[in-house]
């Protein structure tokens, strides 16, 4: 295991789950499936002192260690990271808000293709992620297994033979399991039937989100559906659920929404994907909500053959890497809001455009 | 003299002054000047027979003919063209609106160059008019006055000892003059100063059009500024206050809103102007209006040096080429507003990209 003194070595890559590769990878961005896990003889952390996180976090990273499999993994210190830094790996999906805003002894153990991480001392002690690209459960859920074994292995979970695993949120004792998948449904943002689709949802115990989680806007018209319990009910119910009875219902709906746009309307659609296509790299200084709003409009028009020569996998990256702490750990400075819209625009223009249109100083 | 059966030889063509060499050719597009004179022995137009109307028209196309140095210049039955070809010769500026809508035989004798051209049975007998590039009268008034003479040599016009040439309408007895410059004025629009400039005009007896004329809209921040009466003043006086005065002050007032935007505001303004070029070139439906209001924008970014890689020729010509007739003799039929939405974009797309941004199908 290394454990890095900055993130550089994060900032030029993506993660494996960003290639757009996977089933249906056209409307499903990435499969997420992760574990609560706490440790024996601890108490949960919001009844910790700063000494038992220090403890919790040293037990921890001292076994982790020991695992030869886990010679690449990056061990990074939360706590040392300025705050640009925790911002930038929310950004990436490899830590939560929460331990980004938390105080005190937290770290990250991250692979280095960003297929999985574990946070110490979030909500629980140990939360296990692990992220494929498209519609993958039951390999993600394969994988995050074994990992849970070989920790198991290593460290006393905190386990009762009626509840199964206990978590510091009730909602999460018994598997510890929450499935999320990542949507993206321009299709049924621009039809009006979102609103729709989700609250015919809200009946089966799914919660939906945005990008960023919980709270967070349904910024470039992602949606990222998770379970909303999970005691009572087994891992695989809950993996059957969400994989095979909730996501599929809306990725029909959003297809009947593309096809029912390409029939009625494809020159419209034309248009206006190939307009925000012409906005993203011609732009000279853009806000992030503009770019997500336009960027959505191509990964729809890439999805439908409407536009070529970009990459959905270009496109999923940029959805991350224009976000605000990556511009910066990008150009390797803190910039004000009003540069990180001329830098947005720059890196956008790069990466989009092939020559021309007519070039612009 | 040459009477084609169809406009094709103008279709591809453009005018002399749209190619963007004259004097302030950054602000001022065309200087106009057009003659107003009247057959002697004839009623005035609105007073005409039809018979009348053909007498006089044949008068004048026989005499012309005989000129040997007119034996390049298009001789057109106006009366004999359909809608459409009408409307391309009054969006290419070589025929009025009224000529266009009004009945009987009427026609319009061009050059080649489209530098002048001589309108037979307007409001009056006949209307020459010529129009260079830039801010540049005196050259157009040299060249419209010995063009004058030529046909005066022919013709004999109705003309007063005391009152001058004699014309259908009183604000047009004496000289018969009017002086026309065209102007771009962007920088005064969005500093929303153009209302005042053109308020502090009316003192002094100009009068503000639109890019065709009476009652057109200022679309393209397009301006035109021409003389108000002629009686009492002398074809010299006319055009200096025209061209020596009035002019040059509204270019100095844009000159100075460009200076001001640039310095106040030139990422703001990179921003505009790039993005207006990348929607021209990626949009795959768009009005005339819309394309008005981008080319306008496109136009002073390239003035502004803030745009490379696209000649004001270029710009110029879009704004003629992409209106309703023109599109659909460029194309070669009858087009729907919809149909012409979709065939104005691909021309735009056509004369503004070089291979890029990524492609769309």
């Amino acid at each position: 295991m290394k454990e890095p003194s900055d993130l550089s070595i994060l900032v030029k890559n993506s993660g494996e789950w960003l290639k757009g590769t996977g089933p249906e990878s056209d409307i499903v961005i990435s499969s997420r499936i992760r574990l609560a896990r706490n440790l024996a003889g601890f108490p949960f952390i919001k009844k910790c002192s700063e000494d038992d996180r220090r403890k919790i976090e040293r037990q921890v990273r001292t076994r982790l260690e020991a695992m030869s499999a886990w010679k690449d993994i990056q061990y990074v210190h939360v706590d040392t990271l300025s705050e640009v830094d925790r911002q930038f790996l929310v950004e990436r999906q490899l830590i939560s808000r929460e331990i980004a805003e938390a105080e005190g002894s937290r770290a990250v153990a991250i692979d280095p293709g960003e297929q999985y991480s574990v946070m110490v001392n979030e909500e629980d002690h140990l939360r296990i992620q692990v992220m494929h690209s498209g519609l993958d459960l039951d390999s993600a859920w394969d994988q995050i297994d074994r990992i849970d074994d070989t920790v198991e292995g290593e460290l006393l979970y905190a386990f009762h033979p009626k509840f199964g695993y206990l978590t510091a949120c009730p909602t999460n004792v018994g598997t510890g399991l929450r499935v999320s998948v990542m949507l993206h449904l321009p299709g049924l943002v621009i039809t009006q039937q979102i609103d729709k689709v989700f609250r015919s949802m809200q009946r089966i115990n799914v919660t939906v989100r945005g990008l960023y989680g919980e709270g967070s806007q349904y910024t470039g018209d992602f949606y990222q559906v998770s379970n909303q319990v999970t005691l009572g009910h087994t891992e695989r119910e809950l993996l059957t659920m969400v994989g095979d009875e909730v996501v599929p219902r809306i990725i029909d709906y959003e297809r009947k929404a593309r096809d029912f746009l390409m029939e009625k309307g494809e020159q419209d659609l034309l248009d206006d994907v190939s307009r925000a296509l012409g906005i993203l790299s011609t732009a000279r200084k853009i806000s992030s909500e503009e770019t997500m709003h336009y960027l959505s409009k191509v990964r729809l028009g890439v999805n439908l053959g409407l536009i070529d020569d970009v990459e959905v996998a270009t496109i999923n990256k940029l959805f991350i890497h224009t976000q605000p702490a990556h511009l910066q750990k990008l150009r390797g400075r803190m910039l004000t809001t009003s540069d990180r819209h001329v830098e947005r625009a720059n890196y956008l223009h790069q990466h989009l455009r092939n020559g021309g249109p007519a070039d612009v100083n």
